[in-house]
Parts: structure tokens; C-alpha cells; sequence
């Protein structure tokens, strides 16, 4: 095998495999990555036991050549050092080739590595989807849906299922959904049309397969088509394959948790409040998710509070857009609510309260596609 | 106690005494930060075992008002909460008040802190400098002294001497010497005249010391006073008061380690030397300190190879300036050799050798003042 690659596109893609290759692996050739010549471009892959990725070189992309003088062939190099020499290359032209004992020869410039590869014959072929299930979906969209959704899964694996986000296309409309059982965050959108044909409720996938996804994706308008099977979800754009497995197990039924009676509502200035927990959380430290108080009071006025006997307390008051319902006194993990309040697109958000011991809920102003509920916490 | 102050000036004084205050201390005191006020302006105190920092906001400055409203009084505050509740503040100016009880009270905007404070006669009183030597010299050329030796002093308490920078004043110079027996870092400057009175060998600043100095001090030509006793050091500028204090035992005669004769010399470009050994270096992490070796070549070309078996080998040849004397074959650390190029400032180094087994000299091309040395290290 050789080829001529430009390193700025090679660097880009060993950095997306790399969020596939872990070092910690049963099997030792999953700590390599995969590199792959044909006539139309150069293929690399990584995989672990939850995702595989494969990331695409074209020849030419757009009338710029990335990859030339290529003699199709393949190999297993260590993942370890790869990334490093790659950027530390001294030129922008790179030139790999492997002779037929695996030994690999990296050139750019004076500067010239051998490498000991492995036989890709021993590299585990990647599963084919023979997807069932299969829709297209604008990248930003996905990152969206990921970015609102993914912090609320649980990071105990004392309900597996939990830890991941629970898919669902239903009635023309996608949904995520995830939740740690004292908060819950959801997106629905309405499908594109040609999706008509799918739906699937108990899609679960693993928080952390859509956190590397999430990293990997560009922003961008361009679409990505997503496959699901009974285990497997693929994720592929023009040059990427991102396959994670699928959660075993029945996710929870999460609709009746949503209240559908309000006692108290506010409207709120979203960063005004965001930034007003933000430090009342400060004193509170010492408890893992540091709780803080909601009160109402008169003239739409909201304070908000914490107090930490060794340390001191905080007030704050500020203006609400408006006020409705019955006075009210709630307490509830700063953190929980930052997250929540951080990936609101919206200047403004209504917040729906149930009573002190109900679960509120948060949503954008002019909107339901976002739905953010949370428990409060208990004081005596 | 009460004032208003300029939200940005007092975090950046927080920030600098910050870097005197640990959380693990004997004397329970020293976690917090004492603040007082006088008619002057507002002065921080941060100190512990081995430095003590004092930041003085003036009540105004160049016509800007920073100080306001002074009611005079001190008081200790936890440092643990402290700057995070100054970053976050809303508003632009914060008002301090502390009642008879010492509770602190921190307003910005309609934020409000309450904290529980210290009484300030409990905070030790800093030892006075009764200043026996004392020079002057530019934060920029102090800074650069640090950065260019700092780096070479040991991190083994084994010769608890070596942790320090020597600092010698004599015949009209002065020396900052670094070493942890594997390498040297030294640097000498003229002093200036108002110095001629200044002599002394065996003063040795911690270079933790120094490492917390030039993260506080500003890149700037305004002058720094340097004031020497038997077991502290004291810089001052106009609103800063660093003191430390200095290691006790003899620093080792250093100047008999510099080899007095040549067999090889190279001149080469800094960068390109510097480059290519990180790159050498970077299939040989396994190692500590990663050996690398050079190599000297006929028509004055260098060769920066290492060979790690498990993982594969790295060569580079690239030309140097001038090449003159035995030819060399010569292993070393590729992080002490990399550590010393990053703090010289000139373009082309001159490095003498005196055989693969002696210590070699790194210099700049057109100067004196820096010097580093570097015990190669035997491979068989």
C-alpha cells in the first residue's frame, strides 16, 4: 500500500476515528486503527465495544486533491502515536506506504518514521446494517436534539437503560428523551416528509455514543441519514459512518410523568436567572448538586436563594416578565437547573410549578418542542 | 469596614494573592484572604508557609477611580469563595461591608453575599524586610531571567537545595542559575549602576517562588525593587509586595561543570532543532525522558533519530549552519534538550560538545548570557 495524503485532512479524520479507539480494549487490535487505500480515496476506521467510526479521504473533493499515487492496500496501525506524528509532520504533504512485511513508513519533508503495522486481516469486520428503519434528518438539527437532551441521562449503571437517550418516531413527529430519575430533558420535532413510512418507540441509544457523535459532526446544513436495527444505529453523512450499538431493555414510559396542572407560572428572563442560580450555587459547593431556593413575592419579583450555615448565604431578587398563580416557595439543584437553562434556545422561558413537592417543568416562550422537567428537592 | 470597589480591579488583586493561599495549611488562618481598608485604598493578603503576597488597589489611579466610600477597618475572608463570588457578580462595582460581628456583606446590582468572616487581629503580621541588599531592575528582564532558568530546577527533595534558583550578585552582574544535576540553566545580566554596593553567592529562591512571581507580574518595563535579608526575599512594585522566603544550605560551586574545551560544534536553527527532536521523541514516550540521539554527518548535515522496538524508529536529517570539529554520535534526553531550546530568544543556537560521554553547552548565537547545559545520557 501507498499513498500521498494532504496531513490537514488526514488529521481531521484520525481525530474522528480516534473517539472510536480506546486503549482499554479486550481486544488488542481494537487499540489500532485501520487504514485502508482504494482508487477512490483512503478509508480510516476505529471501533470499540459501543462504536465503530469510519472516516472517508476522497481523492478530491470540490476540485482540491487530497490524496494521490495511491497503490490500494491496507493495515493496522498503533492508535497510540499516530495522531501525534500526524500533526507533528513537518509539511503538508504526507506520504505513507507499507511493505509486505507491515512495516510502515510515514514521510513528510526530512522527517521519516517507520512504524511497526499489523496484518488488517485481523482487523474485525465491521457489522453490515440491512437497515430496517431509515430516515434523513439536517446535521443541526441532530445536534440540537442531542445537545438538549444528552446531560439529562444517567451516569449510574444502576439502570442501564437510563444511561441512555430513548429515540421515538411516532405519528409523523421525533423525539429524544432522556432522563437520571430526577430530571428529565425532551425534544420532539416534526418529521421530514419523506419519513413517513417509519416509527419505532423503544430506540435507546448510549448517552455517550451521541457525545462523541455530537463532537464529530460539523456544524452544518447538510443532512445525515440515520438507519436503526434491531441492535444497531448507523449514523452516515457524505464521508463519516458512525455505528453505536443499541441499549437493551424496555425504556420508561416518561409521558405520564409530565404534570398537566399548574398551580404557579412564571416567565422569566433566561439568562437573568441562569446567571442568578449560577451564584447562588457558588456557597453551596459542598453538596454535590448545590440546592438552591425559588421564591415568589410581590410586584413579579422572584427571589432567588441559598444558605450554607459554615459558609454564609445569598439573595437575590429579580423581575419576572410575569407571575401567575399561587405563592410559592420550591427548592431544587442548582446544577439540574444550569443544565436545563443552558440549552434553551430562547431569551425568555415559562416555568410551570405544580407545588413544592411536584415536578416543575421549564419550556421555551414561543414553543413546546422543548421540554425540560426537574424535581425539587426536599428541606426541612 | 465598608467600600465600593471596581469589580475588575479587585479580581485581578484576588487573583494574584490567591496564588499565595493553599487550602492545605497547619495554621487555619492562612486559607483565608485578609482585606483591609484605609484611606488609601484597599490592600489583599495572601500568605503561606513559603510565600506571602499583598496587592494594593489604590483609591484612584491615572484620573480612574477605583476605591470609594472607605469606611476603614479589616477583615479575613474564605478564599475558598471568594473569587468565584467577585467573577460572578453582576454589576461592574461591588460594595464590601462588615458589621461589628464580622459578617461580610458583598452587594453588586441586586445580588447580595452574606459571609461569615474572621477577625483580622488573627491573621499573623507579615515579617517587615529589614532590607540589607537591595537593587532594582525591569519586570521584562526579571521575567525573562525566571522563564530561562525556572525550568532546570530539580523536583526531588533529595538535595532540597537544587529545588531553588541560585541568584548571584557580583563584579556588576547579576546570575540566575538553575540546575537538578542532569542539566543547567543560567543566565547573567549587567546590573545597573545603582547597584554597585550589592554583593552576594549563596542566595537560593524556591522556584515555586519564582513560578507564582512571574505569573503575577505583568509584562512591562516599569522597574521591580528586589530586596534581599539572610532568609527572605522581597520584590516590590508600586501596588505589589511578594515575599518569600529562601532555601537554607550552600548552593554548589556550579561555574567548574561548564567544560572548557570544544571537540564538535554546531550552529543550527533553534526551531528547526527544536522541531525535529519532538518529533524523534514522539514514538519514545515510554521513557521519561524520552532519549533521542544526534548525529553528525558528512556536508554539515544533523541527524535526530531514536528507535523505540516495540513501536519503530524516527530519522531526520536537516542541514545546520555550520558544522566544525570530530564527528559525534551523541543520545539525550529529548525533554531537557527541548526545554532548553524553548527559552532561548534567538533564532540560531550554538551547541559545543566535548564527546558523547562529557556535557554540552547550548548558546545563543550572538551572546553570552544564556547558557545551558545537558549531561547526555550512555545508550549501549
Amino acid at each position: 500500500m501507498k499513498f500521498t495524503i494532504q496531513r490537514d485532512q488526514l488529521m481531521e479524520s484520525v481525530q474522528d476515528v480516534m473517539k472510536a479507539i480506546s486503549s482499554r480494549t479486550t481486544i488488542p487490535i481494537l487499540t489500532g486503527m485501520k487504514v485502508e487505500a482504494t482508487e477512490h480515496g483512503v478509508k480510516l476506521t476505529g471501533s470499540n465495544s459501543d462504536i465503530s467510526i469510519e472516516s472517508f479521504i476522497p481523492i478530491e473533493q470540490n476540485g482540491i486533491v487530497y490524496v494521490e499515487n495511491i497503490q490500494p492496500g491496507s493495515i493496522v496501525l498503533q492508535a497510540k502515536y499516530f495522531p501525534d506524528i500526524v500533526r507533528k509532520l513537518p509539511q503538508q504533504t504526507v506520504e505513507l506506504e507499507v511493505d509486505d512485511h507491515a512495516n510502515v513508513s510515514v514521510r513528510s519533508g526530512s522527517a521519516e518514521f517507520h512504524l511497526n503495522g499489523q496484518d488488517a486481516e485481523e482487523y474485525p469486520l465491521l457489522p453490515q446494517v440491512q437497515a430496517e428503519q431509515s430516515f434523513e434528518l439536517p446535521i443541526d438539527l441532530l445536534k440540537g436534539l442531542i445537545r438538549q437532551t444528552v446531560f439529562a441521562v444517567s451516569t449510574s449503571e444502576t439502570r442501564p437503560i437510563l444511561t441512555g437517550v430513548n429515540m421515538i418516531v411516532e405519528n409523523g413527529e421525533l423525539q429524544f428523551v432522556a432522563t437520571d430519575s430526577h430530571r428529565l430533558a425532551s425534544r420532539k420535532i416534526p418529521m421530514q416528509e419523506n419519513a413517513n413510512n417509519v416509527s419505532f418507540q423503544n430506540v435507546v441509544i448510549p448517552g455517550k455514543s451521541l457525545t462523541e457523535l455530537n463532537k464529530i459532526l460539523a456544524d452544518s446544513q447538510e443532512t445525515i441519514e440515520i438507519s436503526v436495527t434491531e441492535n444497531q444505529i448507523l449514523f452516515r453523512t457524505q464521508h463519516l459512518y458512525f455505528l453505536s450499538r443499541l441499549l437493551d431493555g424496555n425504556y420508561p414510559e416518561t409521558s405520564r410523568l409530565i404534570p398537566d396542572q399548574t398551580k404557579t407560572m412564571i416567565q422569566v428572563d433566561t439568562k437573568e436567572l441562569l446567571h442568578s442560580i449560577d451564584r447562588a450555587a457558588l456557597l453551596a459547593k459542598e453538596n454535590r448538586n448545590s440546592v438552591v431556593k425559588l421564591t415568589t413575592r410581590t410586584n413579579n419579583q422572584i427571589e432567588i436563594s441559598s444558605n450554607s450555615p459554615e459558609v454564609g448565604k445569598v439573595e437575590e431578587e429579580f423581575q419576572a416578565e410575569s407571575l401567575e398563580g399561587e405563592d410559592l416557595k420550591i427548592s431544587f439543584s442548582a446544577k439540574y437547573m444550569m443544565d436545563a437553562l443552558k440549552v434553551m434556545d430562547t431569551e425568555k422561558v415559562n416555568i410551570q410549578f405544580t407545588g413544592a413537592m411536584r415536578p416543575f417543568l421549564i419550556r421555551p416562550m414561543d414553543n413546546d418542542e422543548i421540554l425540560q422537567l426537574i424535581l425539587p428537592v426536599r428541606t426541612y
